[in-house]
């Protein structure tokens, strides 16, 4: 199962990087909730990852490397638009540092005016595709083919709930520009059993496409933003019970094998040379979800919040005979640095009308070279820490309001730090809590404003932080409004498969968003 | 710096098991207070292990194995004798589930009784060597030389205090028989810097044993028990100020080289593909000694408990051409394992006159087939929790006194787990606290008593415990009486260097161990 052809290739590989003479191709597979303590490669006990740790390998891994937010939309738009989503317009300004997403009665998407790397590839010749998750909008204008993608196959929202059609209707799977049927209708997932072939669609999809294209002259970026990891969980029968974790494990153990089967592929059609592979994951594990959930290893707290573990990501780079097999890159980075890198290397000059937040990890991936910048954890509107060096800085802290967490939503079980995992929003702007992440990445020892470390590293991390402030111009939020009229009840494509379904009078509100 | 010149060796070893024509060499590196996600391979994000990863890359590591015990003495003795503190009289019942060790004042040592491997091995022809801390007894009766070991370089006791030598010994270096210096005199740990010389000191005789051992016929152990990640931590200059996670890390990535230079050492000379290299730790990082600790990874707590944090070791065996490389073993090992295999190997019997708790790891060295086996975990004479398969049951939980504890030592810090994370010792032996550990490796996650998961799992822990505690004859407890008259004042060999002590009178009392 493992893609063992490319040992050779992976250790004659060397550092010295030559661009092939066409454009290279590029495979970007992102996870979902899957937590940086869920591969073998960064500890994860059960050693079930086998295809990533080999990834690792024969690649670079980036122990660094961080999602733009702790939450899957934001997330992922910014990974597309290489902006952070204040500035992308992926948030809500509805109440103070909030997370914000796109469940079906958003009434927004991803910006007309946000120009999306796979937009730019597109011009350039490439031909895209994304199989998965969208994540950027439902509504028929904000969709993947409006975007950038010349193909898709899979949902504009994620796959938990409604899990019958009887007052909102069930997600819609997409083939293209046009729904191809429902989750929990056409496309099952048991909801006891946790059984579902989406996975086994999702790698299919995948690798009839690469083969398709490698026959071609032209160029594709392969966008694989698969959710088997999102609650609900689920894996094929072949995988389901085979870990040593539970239902979230076999659900890893399969993406982890899609993993495999791609890489494999690329060697087979001898394009693994000519293509970027990249892994990481959305945002950190959901540690609510308990044992359903995953491992943010050593970090702090998990998704939705701005703790390492809500926002460190494993991430792995391959490419054989350009990226160096088996190094490691001490490189701060960012999902959004895929929006430059992967213009850079086709050659593509990045829009200079906006700031870019991403940065290119091409240093990083040839010369194994470093580039400071900042990493910016924002919830919702809101500048709540920030990264430079080792150090981070909390302006903010909040976990989640006490009332949900009494009420049974914990989002740092079983942790505990005095002042830092707080239930109120703490502003402690007027004098940050400061930690040194690599020495300390669980986020447990403050060091004291008193100390000479302290003294000696804020003022420089403030700077940081007002220049930063100073430049912002935050984009219109697109998360503000919902209205159960814009559900998905008649999606392109509904009336082929006689799936229309009638829509409730518009009664668009501001979203509550509790956390 | 790392052993590259192995990689083609690693490539081409296979899982053929053949015994060589001479009994095979041992090197057990044991390190002190390191903790399981302080390696690389096991996620500690900077990724400073670089020797240890490339030998769990060419060997075979554990993810699931323990200490017999969360301190060091009681861990080194069971190592050595293959049977727990409990039976091997390495605990104390001054009081109940203490934690006792051997510090100068300690009466009591390694009971003669005791068979250790090395003194089986030595009748066997074999050449042994320890070097570093022996942490079984300092006063002479109970010293190396006279429990299988033909040389030793190093002290009997831990390096912290006292650190002049006004009114108690400061610790004794010993070569072979007889001191050599003393800490803080000839043996120099800069308390301000923490600069030392002696990791490069350990390097050095590990490396002149090998080579001297390798050109005869004699097979040897080398039992290699440095201590630069136990308080007050330290380095060479050279390594100083190098690590991404301070002192702490300083000290890991000279011991991380210390390894390599081994490993190398083992292939320049040949005798690689007859030599079993294993490398563990002695007990839990310890995590009360904040940034100036190791890490536990993703496991509760550390050091001097019985959650995972405390006793689950990093462990990685190497032995080219006989442990297939890349592999990683799901069995249940425990640092008792060493005594039952290393005889097995040299091909004694071990003794049948006593119950060993060890168990041969020769299936999983060379088949990588499991053998089941309960993990005890005994805190002084208490079986505090027990681990089958995947379970863990907390018959006894306790982490500190709420005295000791708001007094600021934590042996959790940032970690807290309703009632599991107890400051009382709570006997929950008539309803054990169970936990998958597969699952839920930081045990956060209580298994409802009411669960159809603990109705049937339950059972067949309290029979395995039951069946323990029913064959269990406690050895005489070793630990339980202090003298300040014991301590190092006249060590063999002080006349020579002109430095005895007199030792105070005598004045035996019961021990007080605190947690």
């Amino acid at each position: 199962m493992m893609f063992t052809t490319l040992l050779v290739l992976g250790l004659l590989a060397t550092s010295s990087y030559v661009f092939a003479a066409s454009k290279p191709n590029f495979v970007i597979m992102l996870m979902d909730d899957m937590g940086w303590g869920d591969l073998g490669v960064f500890g994860e006990p059960s050693k079930e990852t086998p295809n990533l740790d080999q990834m690792a390998a024969f690649g670079m891994l980036f122990p660094d490397f961080y999602s733009a937010n702790p939450l899957c939309s934001p997330s992922r738009a910014a990974l597309l638009s290489g902006r952070l989503p204040i500035r992308n317009g992926f948030y809500s300004d509805n109440a103070h540092a909030r997370n914000a997403y796109t469940p079906q009665v958003i009434v927004g998407g991803i910006n007309d005016t946000e120009i999306l790397f796979p937009e730019l590839l597109q011009k350039a010749g490439y031909r895209n595709k994304i199989i998965g998750k969208w994540h950027l909008g439902h509504r028929p204008q904000y969709h993947p083919l409006k975007h950038g993608f010349d193909e898709w196959f899979g949902a504009p929202n994620c796959h938990f709930g409604p899990y019958n059609d009887k007052n909102t209707p069930n997600i819609p799977v997409y083939r293209d520009a046009e729904m191809a049927g429902r989750y929990y209708e056409e496309f099952q997932i048991d909801q006891k059993t946790g059984e579902s072939n989406l996975t086994q669609m999702y790698i299919e999809e995948a690798l009839t496409f690469i083969e398709k294209n490698a026959l071609s002259d032209t160029p594709f970026l392969l966008y694989w933003a698969v959710d088997a990891t999102h609650d609900p969980l689920y894996a094929s029968k072949k995988f389901l019970g085979t870990s040593n974790r539970g239902l979230y494990g076999d659900a890893v153990r399969e993406l982890d094998y899609g993993v495999g089967q791609i890489l494999q592929k690329l060697a087979e059609l001898g394009i693994d040379s000519n293509t970027l592979a990249f892994f990481s994951s959305d945002n950190g594990a959901a540690t609510y979800a308990k044992t359903g959930g995953g491992s943010n290893g050593p970090f702090l707290c998990g998704k939705e919040t701005t703790f390492e573990g809500g926002m460190r990501e494993p991430a792995i780079a391959m490419w054989p005979g350009k990226i160096r097999p088996g190094t490691v890159s001490r490189q701060l980075g960012n999902l959004m640095d895929l929006f430059t890198t992967l213009l850079e290397l086709a050659g593509i000059p990045k829009p200079d009308d906006r700031i870019i937040d991403g940065i290119s990890l091409t240093g990083a991936f040839f010369n194994n070279s470093n580039t400071d910048r900042p990493i910016f954890f924002y919830r919702g509107n809101t500048l709540m820490a920030v990264r430079v060096g080792n150090y981070k800085a909390h302006l903010w802290t909040w976990t989640n309001s006490l009332t949900e967490f009494n009420s049974g939503v914990n989002f740092c079980p079983g942790q505990e730090i005095e002042n830092v995992t707080t239930h109120d929003q703490v502003d402690n702007t007027a004098q940050p809590l400061l930690f040194h992440v690599a020495r300390d990445p669980g986020e447990k020892y403050l060091i004291r404003p008193s100390s000479e470390e302290y003294k000696q590293v804020m003022p420089g991390i403030q700077q940081i932080v007002n220049s930063h402030m100073e430049y912002l111009v935050p984009g219109q939020p697109s998360l503000n409004y919902c209205d159960p009229a814009v559900q998905n009840w008649a999606p392109p494509g509904c009336l082929k498969l006689n799936k229309c379904l009638p829509a409730p009078p518009s009664k668009m509100t501001k979203c509550v968003w509790e956390h």
